[in-house]
């Protein structure tokens, strides 16, 4: 069918099951071609069509609650629901966005971007139905992956003593961005490996015997438990342990089933996971056969070959950073490195390949990660843990309370720092420098090059403590790495340019932007001095003392929120140390920032060469005019 | 004994268990009449005596590695690694500390305060001591509601999966701070019910049977998950299908079987769970028969009667904010309250038994509680959300992603906000501001007094988005609520003092301070304007805009972080605005605060009337001198 005429998914009522698997073939012929232009995350969305339409043939979005775990996943819900058109900007500056988002549609009833948050935002849609006395379902669809996250788990024993009625869709792929780890992947893998897929036939007897009755209570839950023969016949007695009826494991490709035991999970009065096994990439073979996730999410590629457009020559940032320090763990035994489930994004399948005992994937399991490596670095090892500067919110206590607090020698290489671009507002990393400086013993740190970076990482190793090393999505330069830079001192800062007009400070590769700035500048005859903060945290208090002694003006640039960032501790310091030079900042002003090409965005927050100059000149040739009477 | 003498833990070895039980009664007594003059967590510690002796006799600390989860159970620990000496001062200014602290003994290998962290700790000092090839024992210790917590759970999947070996101690008290929630607890209760203790005897023939082979590969495990009979006779399918061996329940107040439970543990290469089971203030009839949580944690009480001292007359802030709260509930039934294991710490027992189905208790599951808040609010309802501030460290990215990104109309009351007193570094609330302020859109209040709490309430019911209304811990201060102040406007400071020779700016209970200090500055003849700026985010940006046409000194003082703290936004916006005055500010300088009395606290940071004088003296007199040449 034209896919471009699929305005609301009630259609799908009336769809035989021939007619189904035609659409669902439209669909991944859709997809394939959609995101071969634009990039996305093609291969979780070709495992979840069959899954996605039936849910919408079998529940009542929106008055029933679709709450789709991460959200990248949800590309068929958008088709579905009338947005077929907008295809063509997924995850470009303005366009569609990856993930659910409530402004573009009423059935989108709830936004994510990190894993493991349906269960709880399902918790709460289904205690509201409850108290008004509605009668919806509510329907969180999760991943095998974001189920080992520790929220999901908390969620699951409330949901399960609760009793909360709610259907929760178990997404198992096998794989989650990595191929997944854990006792419960383990667990998950045994149940398949066992049963192979049961045939629902709705009503059918050998079924129904096997539901608990309406109205379970605790003590017939006991009983039952006492009941072995019965109970063994069971398959997910660890959901069922934790009071969660368990229906499966269903075929996700198989209509008739995913009909089947969608319609008996809505005559039970109660938690119910429905698991259903799909296959990551189905029906596109670059896709399906990919083994290392790099189909998880990615540019645009070619439909025939699949190979992927536009990979640039250069090293990652994060294949530099995991390589450097695997290179480091040759040398010193003491070196380990962990990742919450990004072994592959953070580059760390060589690490893990050479050094298989000294590398920890943890699964989705921030928390645990971040604790762990307190653990490790307690115990005299040297932990380098990468993690994306927006998963490293899940782990902020731990890394206080844990880490910090107990000034424990753990280095983190905060990945994907600053604006990430296509994965938008969930995922930039903007906000770690905020809640990372309050931090009283943490050394924090972001390279303005990859030469930069590796003295960065031999100051961590080399001295104790807790330090990070933010650094950006993207690529390394490529420069020279034999320049010998002398030694890198805590809390130095470096000046890149001499001038007396003004002073420009900023971090990381926003240097760049900062040091054209001044070239163009001194064209015009004003010289300012540019500084690479190399060290967010701490300053480089001498240096400041310096700019504050010669009164000239100081000019924050970051891409980074301006609350709690490096501009805010410089502007305070200044006032602490009553010194008088004017200071302005540059950087996130109280927004999120939305998907969409990191060079548009920064032009929308004003860091472009072209709105430096203009705020420096404005700065350099304002007095305080405001207070004339000074 | 005389337990004074102890020194080691080593002498435990040659003991016999007649022996044993009299230095269990010993060591009662001595808790008992020690805590009633200094207060401390009592209840738990009653609870864990004979676990704690059998844990370092069967065990060698240092060597071997006790990780004691929450921490605030190990006053035994303490007392048997020579610090008895020591408990006159616990949890008093420069005293003992109320939870492991590696600064006082080699034996702590670990620090906690914050629940869940013990299995992510035992994991990193597990691999390490692989890693290097050490033979030693890891043992956790954690508690059944702690194992509730996201990242514990996070932890046991890493755990069972890796096959870690290490010895976790599961303390099942059935009771965490208040009565314990969820489908785990469930499951626990009904090990406990159908089974009564096992009694173990070392080598026993019926207990090795049950016992998996050393090196279990994952096809064992499933051969075994298919051999149904066999394998429901072993208790604790939960743990075993996350990979874990399962030795319990053991009676934990009976030295014989713990020892053998014990010693079975060590033979096992792998994880394993020992589930010991205690009665929470065992011994002592106050504290065994509480069954609301009063003996948790409280301060000095009388030996014979159990009767708490020193309680004051007025309610407590948290009763304040829930009874009001309730209130409000009583008369629009979209509020409901959440609580993640506080009802008793936060005071919203009153509103559970009152409207029970509009209050949810998640457990010890912050990551949870938020998001199903948000849940909840996405849903239409007006979720409050009593936290006490340092356990919203735990819901940070909740907050952040879930409910500020998506601008949900959540309530937060932060609880405990400001210096802790007794708990010390763990808990102190002084890292909220700093990690909340940077959120887009959520409105950030501390009041100075009820009354304006009531204000805040009512304006945050009023108000779409989300809100959070930060109180201490204590008291209220008693005044008379008919007193009507006018509306509250969002970002409205309030001028409590006029002055001009400085503008004093400050918010909750400092303001106390700061109007004290205001008097005495007047007395000398320097008029300073004090401020209330309760709302802490937003700015009121017309009153700073117009101080910073006065161009007088500002003075900001907050019992909180300084870096990303009220001064940093009063400080960094003035720069922006290119104002002139000079700025101070007085609050925590990078480092974190210690248990102790909160007045003595407040003395070291500066917060007290005469230091503020003597600032503001300093400030109202100096000039920029360090600029002269301006």
């Amino acid at each position: 069918m034209n896919i471009y005429s699929i305005d609301e998914p009630a259609f799908l009522k009336n769809l035989n099951e021939e007619e189904l698997v035609q659409l669902a073939s439209d669909i991944r012929e859709f997809l394939i071609e959609s995101c071969a232009v634009t990039g996305g995350h093609i291969g979780a969305n070709l495992g979840v069509v069959e899954l996605t339409i039936a849910l919408h043939k079998y529940f009542d979005s929106p008055s029933d609650k679709l709450i789709f775990d991460v959200g990248h996943q949800a590309y068929i819900h958008k088709i579905l629901t009338g947005r077929s058109a907008d295809f063509a900007t997924l995850r470009q500056y303005k366009g569609l966005c990856g993930f659910p988002k409530m402004r573009e549609s009423e059935h989108d009833v709830w936004e994510a971007g990190h894993s493991s948050t349906s269960l709880s935002a399902a918790m709460g849609f289904a205690k509201a139905r409850d108290i008004k006395g509605e009668k919806n379902h509510v329907v969180p669809i999760i991943g095998d992956g974001a189920l080992t996250g520790g929220m999901a788990l908390e969620a699951l024993n409330h949901i399960g003593s609760d009793k909360t009625n709610m259907t929760i869709i178990l997404n198992d792929n096998e794989m989650s961005i990595a191929p997944n780890v854990g006792a419960l992947h383990n667990m998950l893998g045994r149940m398949r490996t066992n049963t192979q897929y049961n045939k629902f036939k709705h009503g059918a007897e050998g079924f129904i015997e096997r539901l608990p009755q309406v109205g379970t209570t605790l003590r017939d839950l006991a009983d039952r438990f006492k009941d072995s023969t019965k109970y063994m016949f069971v398959d997910g007695i660890f959901f069922e342990e934790l009071g969660i009826k368990y229906i499966g494991p269903v075929d996700g490709h198989n209509f008739e089933d995913l009909g089947a035991a969608i319609k008996t999970s809505k005559e039970y009065n109660g938690p119910v996971i429905i698991h259903v096994i799909t296959k990551k990439g189905k029906g596109y073979h670059p896709a399906e056969h990919d083994k290392l996730g790099i189909w998880h999410g990615l540019g645009p590629y070619k439909i025939d070959t699949g190979e992927v457009l536009g990979t640039k020559k250069t090293e990652s940032w994060s294949a530099f950073m995991s390589n450097t320090v695997l290179d480091r763990a040759h040398k010193d035994e003491s070196i380990v490195a962990m990742t919450p489930a990004m072994p592959v994004g953070s580059k760390l399948t060589k690490f893990q390949n050479e050094l298989p005992e000294r590398f920890f994937d943890t699964g989705i399991a921030e928390q645990h990660a971040v604790t762990m490596a307190a653990g490790m670095a307690a115990a005299g090892m040297k932990p380098y843990l990468a993690i994306y500067s927006t998963f490293l919110q899940r782990g902020y206590d731990q890394l206080l309370h844990d880490v910090d607090r107990q000034n424990l020698d753990v280095l983190l290489g905060i990945d994907r720092s600053g604006l990430v671009g296509a994965d938008g507002e969930t995922h930039q990393g903007v906000f770690d420098i905020s809640f990372i400086a309050p931090l009283p013993n943490i050394t924090l740190m972001m390279p303005r090059d990859e030469k930069e970076a590796e003295m960065m990482i031999d100051l961590s190793f080399a001295t104790p403590g807790p330090m990070a090393i933010r650094y950006p999505r993207g690529n390394v330069y490529g420069i020279d790495m034999t320049e010998d830079r002398g030694p890198l001192e805590i809390g130095s800062w470096e000046v890149l340019r001499e001038g007396a007009d003004a002073a420009l400070i900023s971090y990381g590769p926003t240097l760049q932007t900062v040091m054209e700035a001044a070239e163009n500048l001194s064209r015009e005859g004003i010289e300012v001095k540019v500084i690479n903060a190399r060290f967010i945290k701490p300053l480089d208090n001498g240096m400041l003392n310096a700019l504050g002694d010669s009164d000239i003006p100081v000019f924050v640039i970051e891409e980074a929120m301006l609350a709690g960032g490096l501009g805010s501790m410089i502007s305070t310091y200044m006032n602490d140390q009553l010194y008088t030079n004017k200071i302005q900042r540059l950087g996130i002003d109280n927004e999120y920032i939305e998907h969409g090409d990191v060079d548009l965005l920064l032009r929308d927050i004003g860091i472009t060469a072209e709105n430096i100059v203009l705020r420096t000149k404005q700065l350099t040739g304002e007095t305080h005019e405001k207070n004339t009477n000074r």
